[in-house]
């Protein structure tokens, strides 16, 4: 394949897509899954959120969109961020894209050029990496661990920081650890990029609705550093649309400028139907969504519940998202019915196989020592995939 | 704003979005603009579509799809390329995308190194020099004029191809030209590419059902050539679902594995409802949506004569698309109103100043002695529209 760019070959498989591929692999031989792997709500879109699509299917809305949304839907994003985050923008600050992912490709594209380094805390969300090596950019690590609660302190970032970075990318409530950063930490943190005017700062908020307790708080809520802080947002998670593609950015005029004449040579503007169905979303009270999130928190302490019937697995409490990410590096080095597992990827096939239980492994995120598993479903679920687990570690 | 990247310094403003903002200001003074530079249907999505979105939304149709589509779509796309154009795929070969614009953008990232040379017959799709800059790519232009029918030769691809060329695209019908290669034509130009086995062929048939005689055929029909050419469509023109966002490739299937990883870390899948949709609509027959055809074909023949009153336009006769694109370089080098023209762009400005016409000069799409019309409006606009143009030009 000596025909493809250089950037493609270098860019590594999505580990998340490799285990979905195995796990169908293994459905196809009739053997049932059960699927811990999925970053998805297991809920349906709301209700009124179906209505306002199927409305502006009536009132046909089919014609191009501009490349950066529909103008009341940039306007509904400055009231949702003014309303839920305390955050001014105005629209031409804000553009829609194809999800929150192309939101991150397109500020990543128009800041990174080769030799730019993006400064990753780990764990983070596996699409930064391709991302900046579809830039021909170098990323850099900053290590955490279940005993920091897999946040990184101010100090680690200082450290971090070199003449190269050009970005760093936070995503509070993360995926994959569920760790929210507090207004305190980010405010120290804060107080590290205050010194440091040559990095922009990515702010990944995908997963904000969800969120167990600990007041979200932003970097672009700190005034010293909104001109160069972009927040990155989306209806995928909070509303139960991940199919529909809808993100957003808001950020400096300049950056959404060069984001929308990037996207308008790759996308053009976001699905029309979709837009306009996020006008309905965003103008509605957070609290509609609001038995979604009660469930997560329901079923996150359930699940930590039967985890803590796998006494080598270390768990924290995760304080957002829909994930427990179980420190499980106490089996390295061991075999197991005779397979030797040495990493989370070894012990991730592992329980497919044995257990019937799809997981990513933490590799994925950057985090060796850790394993993913979504708990965005029933409780049955649970119930049957940890029992599987746990019966197979502890024998 | 040096804190952009390089390659979006490097990135030309879109053309057709700058007289299209241009026309907006000037309708924010409170004057009437008839807009003729709009690239799409005046058409709404038809119903029987419109039918099939909604009745996906009230199925729950909201998950993540498959990164390159749901099967069920790729195989309808795969169902439609047999019975419209004898081609045979199979659904792995095939990759939806936001647009057929997403599908060349990602085509040309799985295959462009820096230096890659992408060889462009013109008139061409203002986009592919802007996706070729973004990575970081050069192109090279092969001419043509009015007097060739806006079509290049074989002889002049053969004179034209260097050891750096990657890709050279073909856009037919086309636009801005409205111009459709025979099979004759295409076989001459095959041949060609059949002795230059390092290019990859890029075609791009988005207009493929406005057509109003020559029949359609594509250098993918060509068996020796069908293992490096990549046949791109969407249902945006044939179907009037330019903001629904949904094109589609056909290709070798490491290109389409490709595409698939790239789409993977930029946008994911397409959205949902517009993948269901597209179901039904590529499962009709192409004869349900003839009395688009037919109407745009009446409109080109009125806009045709309506365009004889010029008699400074140089015109063609396209056989598809719904652009007029005269060649009006006989106005070059002289003054009107006491306004020097000497391009396509001061002519256009000019219109749109003077005649209260939006147009897009030629120059955009690397023509730069025509203007393209588009006749996607009533009869009526385009009557007062070309009226106003006349009134102004033959003064």
């Amino acid at each position: 394949m000596n025909a493809l760019s250089q950037k493609v070959i270098n860019l590594p498989e999505s580990a998340t897509l490799a285990m979905a591929n195995k796990a169908r692999e293994i459905k196809r031989k009739g053997v049932d899954i059960i699927n811990l792997s999925i970053g998805e709500p297991d809920f349906n879109t709301p209700e009124f959120i179906k209505k306002a699509a199927i409305d502006a299917i009536n009132q046909d809305y089919n014609g191009y969109t501009p490349v950066d949304g529909y103008l009341e839907l940039r306007e509904a994003i400055c009231h949702k961020l003014r309303r839920d985050n305390q955050l001014t923008y105005q629209p031409n600050q804000i553009v829609v894209s194809t999800g929150a992912k192309q939101c991150i490709a397109n500020i990543l594209m128009a800041l990174l050029n080769p030799q730019d380094q993006v400064l990753l805390p780990c764990p983070f969300w596996v699409s930064y990496t391709a991302m900046t090596v579809l830039n021909q950019s170098n990323f850099s690590l900053i290590p955490s661990s279940i005993d920091s609660r897999y946040k990184i302190t101010a100090q680690q970032l200082k450290s971090s920081i070199t003449p190269k970075t050009k970005v760093v990318i936070f995503n509070s409530p993360n995926n994959p650890s569920g760790s929210v950063y507090s207004k305190e930490e980010f405010i120290e943190i804060g107080q590290v990029l205050m010194e440091h005017p040559h990095v922009y700062i990515i702010s990944d908020e995908i997963y904000e609705h969800i969120n167990y307790g600990v007041p979200h708080y932003s970097l672009a809520n700190i005034p010293e550093l909104s001109n160069r802080t972009i927040v990155v947002n989306g209806l995928s998670k909070s509303f139960a649309m991940t199919g529909w593609r809808l993100g957003y950015m808001a950020g400096p005029e300049w950056i959404a400028a060069a984001c929308k004449k990037i996207q308008g040579q790759f996308t053009s503007g976001t699905n029309c139907i979709a837009q306009r169905a996020a006008i309905t979303a965003l103008m509605h009270s957070p609290t509609e969504i609001h038995y979604m999130v009660d469930a997560f928190k329901k079923r996150r302490d359930y699940a930590l519940e039967l985890l803590k019937t796998i006494p080598d697995f270390k768990i924290n409490k995760p304080d957002g998202a829909f994930y427990l990410f179980p420190d499980v590096s106490s089996f390295y080095g061991s075999k197991i019915k005779g397979i030797q597992i040495n990493h989370s990827t070894d012990l991730a096939l592992f329980l497919l196989e044995h257990a019937q239980v799809a997981t990513v492994a933490g590799s994925a995120f950057g985090q060796k020592k850790s394993l993913r598993l979504s708990y965005a479903t029933s409780e049955e679920q649970l119930d049957k995939a940890i029992g599987n687990i746990a019966r197979l570690l502890n024998a």
